[in-house]
């Protein structure tokens, strides 16, 4: 049976969601918790990772299992492809920063990675820290021009090679994607950045934050987005956004 | 010379305000590190304490010292009662879940909590535990009708006997205040309650939160108020509300 979880978390703590060996994971902490409900281990897969810091307000995994404990203990009562008692079960066994939103069975040939066709990340970009936002804005120096950032954004929607706004440590080798969307609104303290497309590269969304962000303090004309998608190069684009900015925040299918 | 410090801070880590010899305080994180910057041990008076896990966005506070360091390395060019460098330095020895967000010089006489003529609370009441919100907002049972807590809390407004909504350890010995105005508000997954009143007796406030939420659950009808506060004891009000939702918010003198 494959079941697909929602999952909010808060990245703070968290070496990012996928295991390594230098601590915590999202992904060990849910498939330990898993172990402890089902008695077997199983295999979580996200629809994509999510690095150190950065947070989730709707991340889309999904494992496979065929414990008898699943439909026995877990599922809905008349109502067999929803699995709210998984759902309690889970979060009694998380730390209260990781968090499943809802479980439902799901066809056999779902994935939770390959079959994604839309992303929505937020970022909350934030110049001064106050005790409540620790970890989870993003600190810049000064406080940006609002109208040139949504100026600039203007020239990233729609379908561009996006090798300037890639890390170089990405293993990609189709640099095409599409943005449908970019939403940039004022809120207390900060300016939220909301971005919609059919993939990311690695870091290109805190990629094109930081770039955002030079147009923002006058660093970079918004035209000049342009010519830096152009030159397939990432030492044109602005610094990598930091991570505690960032939140997966919609995954569509 | 005396200088008023307007603070912020997350309640999460500290004992409350006040010194204590069980934690830290937020009082003593200051007071050490006026001691790093004056070269003197100063005692630092607010407008009131905040108890362990509450916060404050305005918490305003004195303090009086002779030092000459105060005068020649803090104190704003051409603007000698503004002490924005005081500021900077403070924050630099501070952790960053304490931040002083103003220093000013005051007269001889000023009294950062005899002084005080209003004060506002806020209040964050949720049902719903997120990885984003632990320890910032007081989580409750149920989701509550925002309207009958309206309804409810229409009665508290003006001057009346609180014996009801204090703490029974209150060392108070008049229980006469005024609250001039209770705001109740809808926001993503929690109800903000803004209290603005001339002073608040021990627990006052949680106290008038955990029994608005009891209305709004059904347990009390709004009415009973009244009678609650005509009873003044204790044991008819509900229960104090969790000190994580609460937020000393502005303080008037």
């Amino acid at each position: 049976m494959k079941i697909k979880l929602t999952i909010s978390y808060n990245g703070k703590n968290y070496v990012g969601w996928q295991k390594q060996n230098n601590g915590k994971s999202v992904q060990e902490e849910i498939e330990n918790a898993l172990l402890i409900l089902l008695g077997e281990k199983v295999e979580v897969f996200a629809s994509g990772r999510t690095d150190a810091g950065v947070h989730a307000i709707c991340q889309v995994a999904h494992f496979e299992s065929n414990s008898e404990k699943l439909e026995t203990n877990f599922a809905k009562k008349n109502k067999s492809s929803c699995f709210e008692k998984l759902v309690v079960a889970l979060n009694a066994n998380l730390p209260s920063d990781i968090r499943v939103e809802k479980a439902n069975k799901v066809r056999k040939n779902f994935h939770a990675r390959f079959d994604v066709k839309k992303k929505t990340y937020e970022y909350l970009m934030s110049w001064k820290q106050t005790p409540f936002n620790l970890g989870l804005v993003g600190l810049f120096r000064k406080k940006p021009c609002i109208e040139a950032m949504k100026n600039a954004s203007r020239f990233l929607i729609g379908t561009h090679n996006f090798s300037s706004f890639a890390s170089s440590k990405t293993q990609a080798k189709d640099f095409i994607r599409t943005i449908y969307k970019i939403n940039i609104t004022k809120k207390t303290n900060c300016i939220k950045i909301e971005i919609c497309g059919n993939g990311f590269l690695y870091n290109m969304v805190r990629i094109i934050v930081g770039t955002l962000y030079d147009v923002g303090i006058g660093k970079i004309q918004p035209e000049k987005i342009k010519e830096i998608l152009e030159k397939k190069n990432r030492i044109y684009a602005g610094e990598t956004a930091p991570a505690e900015g960032l939140y997966l925040k919609k995954v569509k299918y």
